[in-house]
């Protein structure tokens, strides 16, 4: 049973249903299509507002999109130390916006807060031998597993507009925390003052497709060069498009989300009870995070369960849209087993 | 009927239902999965040797990543006027490398010579204010619809050589131009002397799934750094592998491309008897380029046939796997009406 | 007597004064020093309005920087086949603009035309498959040693700012142009368009100083960045400010490119009477371009005239600020006695 | 009295006279001139072994070219927190390399250990998602004033080349460091392992000329693309080449360092008994770093004593190869006269 990733999963039955579909006859490429076209519209619905859409393939092509649209070649980016944006990306960052730079911030809990930045910035805004002050990225849920509330989030975009700072979401995990937080997407994207998102669909259910939305059509344009010039505007564009349209009907992103998150709860609430267990973080999206003997583990591991070894006490397990409950069950049963062993 | 291009046509059956056998259970994302370790496989048997694969989404990306693994940023790329890379992919090649420069050449029904190169080269190499001629893109087929032969590569690739360029092929319709020209995979290419191949599928085919093809371990292991900083690393990988694994069994890439090749030779014979019909370009590909007169012409757009204009008078039409006889001989029909009525 | 080129030559006297008179006490480092502030002034006064001046140690640097703040990283720069920016940079435009592309224009005797931009625009822009249309970069004086009138520019300027294009003017010999012409600096640049301008002084008498002059706050504001991370802002730049402002005083630097104009026009005169000469371009500047016999361009090389065989049966020879009339006049002995040997 | 740094100084008499010198007759540009190829045998003769030299016009380009030449575009650089390429340089690395990274590492005075980068590496080495360890830098003399030991550079180059890393050394204060260890430039760099210096003279009596030396050919050869495509291949080379032969001829910046290191143990040793002062830092080249009271320390600004504040209670002072002694005495007096002040 393999808690490594969301990314381990597959696709929703939906969204395979909706490429088969989308594969009659014949479409215009590079998104002249009409599912793309409906798509934007039904984002719009979603967002209760004109956006600006790009179906993409990967996290990192829309979060490196993203922030080269938002600063300069001499900016600087704000966002936890831990994010995937500074820490798994080989570079992106760098590589799109032509020397960029990131500073990853200490934070509890995988959450930088508005205060760490109102005592960090201006920061040499406005110095020539500065890489200069230009944008924010919060990742939503966070690295580790918990959700900004829309005040975090607003209160953050607020200093950093203060000093001229852009606001970026990296929304891989999007879903699991908008319903964690129970608010709509409107309120924890621009209402929140977030300029650009990076819409993650594919650890949700999708194949690969993930959509970078801008709230605003001049960088939207301008980000349409970028995004042609990295080799991401896809040719059979409808294929993306589809999948993403799925993916939005009828809720299923978000009972998908639902049920990776009731199974992180699960998860949860079972290692909590294993002797000598200890969860790092609060559990608010659909990531495990928890300290444990190393007999435990190392126990595990032996019978089959994969995961992540985090740091040397604790583990990340990560739960999908398809987790069955059985697997949960049977990795606490397996835990609590192993502790017992170890006790004894 | 749209002859605008082969993006314009959908999935082959066999590759959608790869797609839903491949998602079955859980599998290890980012490339270490057993679909795409067969895959590996499956091209070493195709090109007689072993290579090194990487799944992609676009062919401007496969082509960005191999030449930026093959140029210094201060490098000079050669290649036909024509070529994709020099005229469609919005600066991709200067953005992927870092600032190097692309050298359209001149040349007859989309060619290039060795001849024409020999007489060009050195071209500043070795003087510091000059890029440095570094690489040759070929593409094949063509863009005019037109294939090298295994000898016509060959010699080009030795003029690069005896100047130290390396040999990129950008092989967006390898498959048209490999059926046509009757040849193996590994003479087209290695042994010919090509470096690094953009393998392309998707307008063959698959639903967007192209590989980058490397003969030489060292640029493979560089260049995935590239791919990962450029946000071009699937992280459900399976499900591109899965598409080229599909493509490449029971010969389907070679079928698809048999079958686009006939259509195409069937619209260049019909077209060719149309009074005031003139074709570009030999037909060897699954491109027909044809002159004809403008009534003509605007007749078949008002009739709503697809196709590009090319120049002042004349057309692009592309067939694909799986375009009907009968469309083309819908298109023949009318053009013959058409130009019936023009000469009346 | 060396005639390769207007850099062999070495420093005005005033100049060299002027670096001793500045080395004198404390001076704040990076601009904020006086002769930097009474510099800025004085390019005003130059000008006839305000402009924002950066003393740089190269003209590629000053062409670099200005072209980078003036095209997105998928631009396209128009220029003249010939122009120094497109043979002799090594690629910087795309290096400092991140990979922005450069389409070198035929053209009599150096110069290209409103007219021929008019044809070409627009281009692709708009088109997302295409670098885009940003910038036109005019040499003046030409690398053909032609100068382009205040109209000529105009008219260009106003052709780019229908398509959105900036003007850029790469000055390496500007003061040369400016006095063939007899115009006044604001005529010749900014009241004809030109928006960034790299004004050189290197080839004209300073030991090494040029400036990029800029017509707009915004992007010289934005250019100070680039300059810092090029590492272009020089620590001790009172030494910089120092040579230009000697340069413009006391019209030094018109009075030098007075001489060197008057120099080429005596060995183009003087040329044109050798047997078999002829001038390839008319002489506007300081450089001749002739075409000679080749017994005679191999015995005035054998006698230890140093100048530049520009193609099969031509040779470009360049005068400088402090060529003496007795260097001219021993060359063209040379010629003629060569030529007389030829003929006989 | 400015003690803000050391490049508020002016130019060695010796220097200035060698630039008059220098203006004799035509040379070739470029650095095919005379005095730069005796400049190459010189600093050959300084190392004890060929070298490879760039004469360029500040340290941020030599930093950047250096750096850029040692690691790909997705690499990572190790330096102090407080390394002028970490914090004054606007990304120059980062624009320079194509996107490299910069991990500054806290330590003591300024200096980093070989123990702390053995902890920390191999760092991600060999993870696709990681920006890849490439390179250390060390600034020698550091930011705090204080100075490696060959010993110590020679355990950080181990480290590092056991996990592939390359060594450069920002010398921008190298002659300060060299008097004060007494050591020999070759045991300071190569033979400790040093692959690419930036040789720093500027700050040290220049006029505005550096040089960055490779001890590697393959390296200088392809960094020569680099420095032209940069712009810093300046034109009349032989003013930048007779600078730094000036400057390397009868220990002139030997002597120069000597003199403004004299002058901060001067400062330093007088500095210490004034009632409230703490120097900060071993004083070990030509910067003194002290807390002093708030009192003082306004009071010497009042005075019209100049300098920078580091941090809330403590300044940087910086003597110069030509800083009089009256000068330090007179800022010592002043400040036991403030402190006596306080402290009634």
């Amino acid at each position: 049973m393999n808690f490594s990733s969301d990314n381990v999963a597959g696709v929703s039955p939906e969204i395979l249903a909706a490429l088969v579909e989308a594969n009659h006859g014949r479409a215009a490429s590079y998104g002249s299509d009409e599912i793309t076209a409906r798509l934007e519209k039904r984002f719009a619905e979603v967002f209760e507002r004109q956006v600006w859409v790009m179906p993409l393939i990967s996290g990192t092509a829309a979060n490196a999109l993203a922030l080269a649209s938002l600063v300069p070649p001499w900016g600087m980016v704000y966002c936890h130390e831990a994010a995937h944006v500074a820490t798994h990306e080989c570079g992106a960052l760098e590589f799109y916006s032509g020397g960029a730079r990131i500073k990853g911030l200490p934070g509890a809990h995988g959450r930088i807060t508005a205060a760490q930045l109102a005592a960090l910035l201006p920061d040499g805004r406005g110095v020539v031998y500065a890489t200069q002050p230009s944008a924010i990225s919060l990742t939503q849920a966070t690295e580790a597993g918990t959700a900004y509330t829309c005040e975090e989030i607003a209160a953050i975009a607020e200093v950093g507009r203060a000093h001229g700072l852009a606001l970026h979401m990296d929304g891989a995990r999007f879903a699991n925390a908008l319903v964690h937080l129970g608010v709509n997407p409107a309120d924890m994207t621009w209402k929140a003052g977030v300029e650009a998102l990076s819409f993650g669909a594919t650890k949700n259910g999708t194949m690969g497709a993930e959509a970078l939305i801008f709230f605003d059509e001049r960088r939207a344009a301008e980000c349409a060069f970028r995004r042609m010039r990295a080799g991401h505007l896809v040719s059979k564009m409808r294929f993306l498009s589809a999948q993403l349209e799925a993916y939005l009907t009828d809720d299923l992103w978000l009972r998908n989300a639902r049920h990776a998150n009731a199974m992180a709860q699960r998860l949860a609430a079972g290692l909590a009870e294993v002797p000598g267990a200890r969860l790092s973080h609060p559990v608010e999206a659909n990531e495990v995070f928890a300290e444990l003997p190393e007999a435990v583990i190392a126990g595990l591991e032996a019978r089959g369960f994969r995961f992540y070894r985090w740091n040397e006490s604790s583990i990340r397990l990560v739960t999908a849209f398809d987790t069955p409950a059985t697997d949960v069950d049977a990795l606490i049963a397996a835990a609590r087993e192993l502790a017992d062993e170890v006790s004894r």
